[in-house]
């Protein structure tokens, strides 16, 4: 057994776009598991971009990283050591161990996973947090009705590729907005969407609204917005009457800090988009899916159901070894992942 | 009888903030009723801040007036003669007959109003169109439960003051904002509200929000939006989580035309009024009053029993003559209305 355990810290508050400089890795002595707790090796660790936000000091619905501090996140870990009779080592458990390699918990506060029912991997992607997330936006504040239009922006990411699918089932005409050739070709050939288009081969968000509204004949009954920026431009415009705007995340503005003034080319966006909620009916909601986690069974019932029956597919993005964690949560940032960004951090059974 | 009648069309589209040069009064003759129509005199015409958007050609949820056209307009009229057996010379009806002194319609067009419930101005303001909006937004979208914290912009408008009434009814704490210290005055002294802001009165954004903090011990949970600009950008981050925002208009940027591009101060304010709505889970909903007059008779049966036992007060400012209309209407949207704007185009009864 390992005599100590590793972890990767906030190592600076970030100005802008965070870099490796913002992060640390550390060495500390293996913690001790106390009565009712657990002591567990990680296996993996999931990159969120909600992280992003984690490390501003800014006020949001969760507390910051503080400076020093083990970068939160979630993890599918291997029971070590038990305390309590309900975990036994070898068990695989859904926790909140954070960018290290190994944790204690308390047990009651851990998921059980079972390996036989999918890959332990999708506790973190479809069948987990990410996959929750989609299926509640878009079931909850999207409002879906056969027939109309959805857009989803960042369509093949963890979300968005289950928000998208979700959407082909429901019977929607499903247009995905997409970083790049490949995750469109993806998109379209095995998500099952009616078509994907590459922002990044869009000039600006006229050129993407152009694109939109060809692929859009009908116009757009539900935008799943993730990333803000040139694509919720782009988009508003063409929302119809009585339209609905799940407000899911919006990574493109992440890196602004605290999201303070800056000039854009186009100038102050917010009257254009407040006039279009006014004059087009709009339902525009932010959510968060903690308020949501009592949905999981209902959700895990129904996801696992497609999963199954091949209805449903995923992809993910697997980095090697925890110091290989903040290159690709920077990646991430920037759409370098394609599907559910991880980082692989031990083997499992050892 | 007279031999011809008056109009006011829009005579060239305004840049911008309109001017008296953007109006023409013009005569014309007195239109003849036809079968099951009725010639109307009007009495009271009312103007209305959405009238400015149709003076623009972009689209919106109601087609622009055309260049020559009337102003279009809602009127309370007296019938001069009638092709119809419902409506008999001398009835008041309410109906659109724009910024004119006369009028023709199909008489099952037409509300018949009862001049003994409430004076028949009422049925342009308290107990009319902007009344009916004021109660859906707060009740529909605003979805209140006592002991909340409202804010209400323009709260001494024909919609403001009916909002922010309805809130102390439900037992709200209800701050408003509006323009120069009598209309804050009589918004707490008549209207009951529990602190109202003069937006005059604050340098910018910044000081109005410090204000409104100081008002809003408790934060706000729903903000009832009518002017957009300095306001919304005040109250936003004030918000609670799960606070809800019925935009309702936005005049303070109306006269940015079609709300092309323009510089601001504080730059694109988009990025931190969505990641607002994201963080703290808001629901902003636009609405448009035409997609709710199916309610008139329940507001209306709530709203008479209200002023009857006079828990509802309404102020009124009555610009004399049709051809007064354009500078009461341009008064107006620079806030120089106390309460509902009106014109009396004509007395009742001659």
């Amino acid at each position: 057994m390992q005599t100590g355990m590793k972890r990767i810290v906030l190592a600076k508050r970030p100005e802008g776009a965070p870099t490796a400089e913002n992060f640390r890795l550390e060495s500390a002595p293996m913690p001790e598991p106390g009565p009712g707790e657990v002591l567990v090796r990680v296996l993996y660790l999931s990159l969120d971009p909600y992280m992003r936000g984690r490390m501003d000091d800014a006020k949001s619905y969760a507390q910051a990283v503080a400076v020093g501090g083990t970068m939160e996140g979630g993890c599918v870990a291997e029971v070590e050591v038990s305390n309590d009779s309900g975990l036994k080592p070898g068990d695989i458990v859904l926790g909140m161990f954070g960018w290290a390699t190994h944790g204690v918990a308390e047990a009651k506060a851990l998921r059980k996973i079972d390996p036989d029912i999918a890959p332990i991997s999708t506790a973190l992607g479809v069948l987990g947090m990410p996959g929750l997330t989609g299926w509640i936006g878009l079931n909850e504040y999207g409002r879906p009705k056969p027939g109309e239009t959805l857009v989803v922006s960042a369509a093949t990411g963890a979300v968005g590729s289950m928000v998208a699918q979700l959407g082909r089932i429901h019977g929607l005409r499903v247009v995905g907005v997409a970083g790049g050739a490949e995750k469109c070709a993806w998109a379209v050939d095995t998500l099952g969407l009616d078509a994907c288009l590459d922002h990044r081969a869009a000039a600006d968000a006229k050129a993407l609204r152009q694109a939109l509204e060809e692929a859009c004949p009908d116009g757009v009954d539900i935008y799943y917005e993730n990333v803000g920026g040139k694509t919720l431009e782009a988009v508003v415009p063409l929302m119809n009457v009585g339209g609905r705007i799940p407000v899911c995340g919006m990574i493109a503005w992440y890196n602004r800090g605290v999201l303070g003034p800056g000039q854009q080319p186009g100038g102050d966006r917010l009257p254009r988009v407040w006039r279009t909620i006014l004059v087009k009916r709009l339902s525009v909601n932010g959510f968060i899916i903690f308020d949501h986690f009592h949905r999981y069974p209902e959700f895990a019932k129904e996801i696992g159901g497609y999963l199954r029956d091949g209805r449903i597919s995923y992809r993910e993005t697997v980095a090697e070894g925890l110091e290989s964690a903040p290159e690709a949560f920077l990646a991430m940032l920037q759409g370098g992942n394609f599907g559910k960004q991880l980082v692989k951090v031990s083997e499992p059974g050892r």
